[in-house]
């Protein structure tokens, strides 16, 4: 069985040096927020994370979870790991103080949904979603339902879920076909969802539905869409629960990974219609659940990142242990470690998980300055930066947990197949992140098409010149390393604004050329923004390595190498994504539908 | 539930076009291939593989199979269907007629293969076992041995195991413990193996075990390991068979993919010996195995090509199905085969199989050039083609196919996950095909060490020269697609060329450096390869188009479609191996073990 421990080193390294953390310890309503408070708080999660919650991690892909007479069941041991998880206050982090939530960073809620998806993604998905359902309601809900909902849910007393799919209308919602019709002061809902992650389960009181539906008279497409909110239990004005509503969980999927987390189909309105509630204004739930999806994005973005850790702790493990033939000059067998093969799948293992968990926190603290900042310039900045990176996050990391995984895999050789070991479950687990919330294709789409050629280019300048800055600061160094770093930044800067001039000279030349190049520009730019961190990374600890001689050595020198890898390994790959895409829509398109 | 249908078309074009079995007929032995038998052997083929092997894939992954009584049980159905393939004689395709063989090419053996692994891989690894066994014998056992088993394997009444593996000795087969003492005209075994494909099982009524293990006296390391050959039931003087050996079967695993393959754990002489016969001469085990060795390996990186053809038809039937979406200028909603990223995701499927199959059967004809040519320059032009492209076949095609069966998944979003649907089990079966056989770091290293460095790039050089003979005959066409596969060749050739020239000036430097670049170096060779072949196919193509209007004009426009799109999107990551090829070993070993 695998262990897992918070990288809390490096975790600390990203959220002071790379996100800001002391900047955002001083926006408003974050002055609590010291680093001997966050020191702590890491350490509390990573002390629940890997007593708790990682010893579950396997025990819950065997055993799955499953309905009893109509209710589902979670994994033996989910239960009484929620209850430790809620009583420690985990589900309301970053939540508003006056609903009972903790007020903290954003940043600090995406370092400990780091942690929680390492050690045991299945699990950490229902906080997640509950998360993303609490973010829609503060933002949409009116303030009746708000009182009703949402200090039971920061609790955790009470768990979220996301109900968008329909067999017909998963990455299109406007087929959405569920009802909604007036009654009295609420809706009657009737349908059938799927996908429904922890759609229903025994780990709280109350579960809380939010629901995309049609009203009768609703315009057609995807604004004729409303989100309502349909409790599991009736709630009474009083807040105490009342008869189950109009709804049940049909049947569980049979999944390749995540078997811990029960995937539902769940049926709405069988008896007549289930009591639901607006949130937002009518017909504009796709907005609403928009909030909602944002966030969901950065947090799968986030699993990518999480789970590539935890495959690689187990394949270092297993390498520093596994004894497998010989190296020249030394007499023993040797561990296979000291093998340069197994070396660079860890080290590519390594590099992009550090990129992953570098791009991910400063993507998430401008959060904290679109919640915070009071400078209209600097929210704007952060506004625009955040848009144009959730879909990197989400679709390059996701992506690379792929390859990542699956390395994580190889290095265990034969054994890597064999499910006791539990490497291939993380591979397993891994292969839902680029599906869900939307696919890589649907991330492309919206960094290509919404980020990029409807902002003109102009976020895109705008990151251009901060990676300018950091190649700036690195120019001309002496150290071979920095400059090494230096080349291939370049290189992969000139590359992304290749691509991006390209983009915006040929988008409309036809109709396929945005979507035909996608998924190549949104790896491009992922492999770019991971070099860029990195690089900003080095750099930083070249000059702590050059200033002062720090209990931290050893961590700043592996960080430049790391980061030397990353540039050797990884950045080298851009002008191949650039290439491709500089080739547009024809040999994608050229073949006719029935010739494949 | 998926179909498969053998794609026909492209195997006999590949065949004849691109492998020349026209040619292959000529060789002595062979004058009967003429290209009616050939197409009515492929027809043949396709038609049990499609209507009996196939439609037990899914189930066999569903149900598995068991230990009842300490015998293995194999998945409903594989015992009747392992009859209906043994009846029809394909076990014996490519054996001496003289031993109840076929006498066909090997070429045609491995285009079987290709299909009967499409359709159920888990299935035919079984007969792809005893294909290797009988090739070890055939080169290796004494007469008496052969008349006693051979003529029951080729019919497919006996199958054949390899045991290597230990717990302690996987890729470093110097650790193996298993003990061999001599006594009267045979040897008895002790010892325990792990991973044996197929160890046990009840489709046959006799298996034989090829098993390494050491003699008393042995010399220590590889070249004190010999090779046995130990029948489940002992066989009398006149073939009939006599009572268990000592051995069985201790466990099957519990496995990522191929579940209808039993991994068994198998114990040898717990009853103080299974007797065995010694297969070559003492101590000359591993040169033994590895004729079994080498034959696997390139079957393996078939597996790699039909896991990927699988996975492509049933990705390609879902995307012409499952509505979902616009498209700009069209009014319904589309089938998502209308999306570009999809279309994407399908043309590197299809070019990526399309190359496969094409290296494959390329590599596959010297194997019958080695067998049958006459002219002793020729056969060791072959002799030299094979030990090189080997593990560029193996390790290559089975990289390529995690990410082909990886794409087949996505096609399906959501559906995808859900084990039903059945593209999961492809994106399974195929992660074990970078694993056994060699790991693709083992074949990795091969390919650098022995057939490159070690034979100071000679081969290289004459593979280089077969590759600009191509670039030649396609160079300055007026055909604008001929121009950029011409363009992306040419490059894809300079970057191999490069990197062997790198390699053989710097391997040397450091002991680290075969192993650090050899990966990048092997996926750089495959790319290249892969591109060489569709650019001959992509060359004979537009050739037959320009010369005569066929009933094929629309295979032929595909093809070079399908070539355009393999060098604009595989062809082009050339450049990134070489990259990293040249940083060498420093980012990958400069780390301290304790710094990871």
């Amino acid at each position: 069985m695998s262990n897992y421990t918070a990288p809390s080193e490096d975790i600390l390294f990203t959220l002071y040096e790379l996100a800001g953390m002391s900047d955002i310890a001083h926006l408003p309503g974050y002055k609590e927020t010291t680093s001997d408070i966050v020191e702590a708080i890491v350490d509390q999660i990573s002390s629940l994370a890997s007593e708790i919650l990682a010893p579950l991690n396997q025990s819950g892909d065997q055993n799955g979870c499953s309905i009893v007479e109509g209710k589902v069941v979670a994994a033996e041991g989910f239960v009484d790991a929620y209850h430790a998880f809620t009583e420690a206050g985990w589900q309301s982090l970053s939540f508003d103080p006056e609903r009972g939530g903790q007020g903290l960073p954003e940043l600090i809620a995406i370092t400990s949904n780091e942690i929680w998806q390492s050690a045991n993604m299945a699990f950490a998905l229902c906080p997640m979603l509950t998360e993303g359902s609490i973010v829609a309601l503060e933002a949409h809900a009116i303030d009746s339902l708000k009182d009703l909902c949402l200090e039971k849910m920061i609790s955790g007393e009470w768990t979220g879920t996301m109900n968008l799919t329909e067999p017909q209308a998963g990455s299109d919602l406007t087929a959405v076909k569920t009802r909604a019709v007036r009654k009295d002061d609420h809706y009657l809902i009737t349908g059938q969802k799927i996908f429904i992650t922890w759609g229903d389960h025994n780990l709280s009181e109350n579960i809380i539905h939010l629901i995309l539906a049609r009203l009768p008279d609703a315009p057609p497409g995807i604004k004729g869409i409303s989100l309502f909110l349909v409790p599991k239990y009736l709630i009474n004005p009083d807040g105490t629960l009342a008869e189950q509503n109009d709804l049940y969980p049909v049947s569980i999927e049979h999944k390749l990974g995540i078997h811990a987390s029960p995937t539902c189909v769940m049926s709405y309105g069988d008896q007549g219609g289930a009591v639901g509630y607006l949130v937002g204004e009518e017909n504009n739930g796709i907005a609403c659940m928009f909030t909602m999806m944002n966030h969901a994005r950065l947090t799968v973005g986030v699993q990518g990142l999480s789970i590539s850790e935890r495959a690689y702790q187990q394949a270092l493990s297993y390498a520093k242990e596994r004894v497998q033939g010989t190296v020249t000059g030394q007499k023993d067998r040797v561990t296979i470690i000291h093998h340069a093969d197994v070396r660079r799948m860890l080290m590519l293992m390594k590099a992009g998980t550090e990129a992953m968990r570098a791009l991910c926190y400063v993507t998430a603290a401008s959060l904290d300055y679109m919640k915070k900042e009071a400078d209209a310039s600097k929210q704007k900045y952060h506004d625009q930066r955040f848009a144009l990176l959730t879909p990197v996050v989400k679709g390059w990391c996701t992506e690379l947990s792929q390859e990542l995984t699956s390395l994580g895999l190889q290095v265990h050789g034969g054994m890597g197949y064999i499910e006791e070991t539990g490497a291939a479950q993380h591979y397993r687990d891994a292969r839902i992140t680029t599906i869900y919330e939307g696919t890589t294709g649907i991330q492309a789409l919206d960094l290509v098409g919404r980020k990029i050629i409807q902002d003109n280019g102009r976020s895109m300048n705008s990151l251009f010149e901060d990676i300018k800055e950091v190649l700036q600061f690195i120019k001309g160094s002496n150290d071979e390393q920095l400059a090494t770093i230096h080349k291939h930044l370049e290189n992969g800067l000139a590359d992304l604004q290749s691509a991006t001039d390209w983009l915006l000279a040929n988008y409309d030349k036809d109709i396929h050329i945005a979507g035909a190049v996608s998924f190549n520009f949104m790896m491009l730019m992922g492999t770019v923004c991971g070099g860029w961190q990195m690089a900003r990374a080095a750099k930083i600890a070249a000059e702590k390595l050059a200033t002062e001689v720090t209990e931290n050595e050893s961590f700043y020198k592996t960080k430049v190498i790391t980061t030397t890898f990353y540039t050797e390994h990884v950045l080298t790959r851009s002008n191949s994504y650039l290439q491709a895409i500089k080739t547009g829509s024809d040999s994608i398109m050229n073949l006719d539908i029935n010739n494949f």
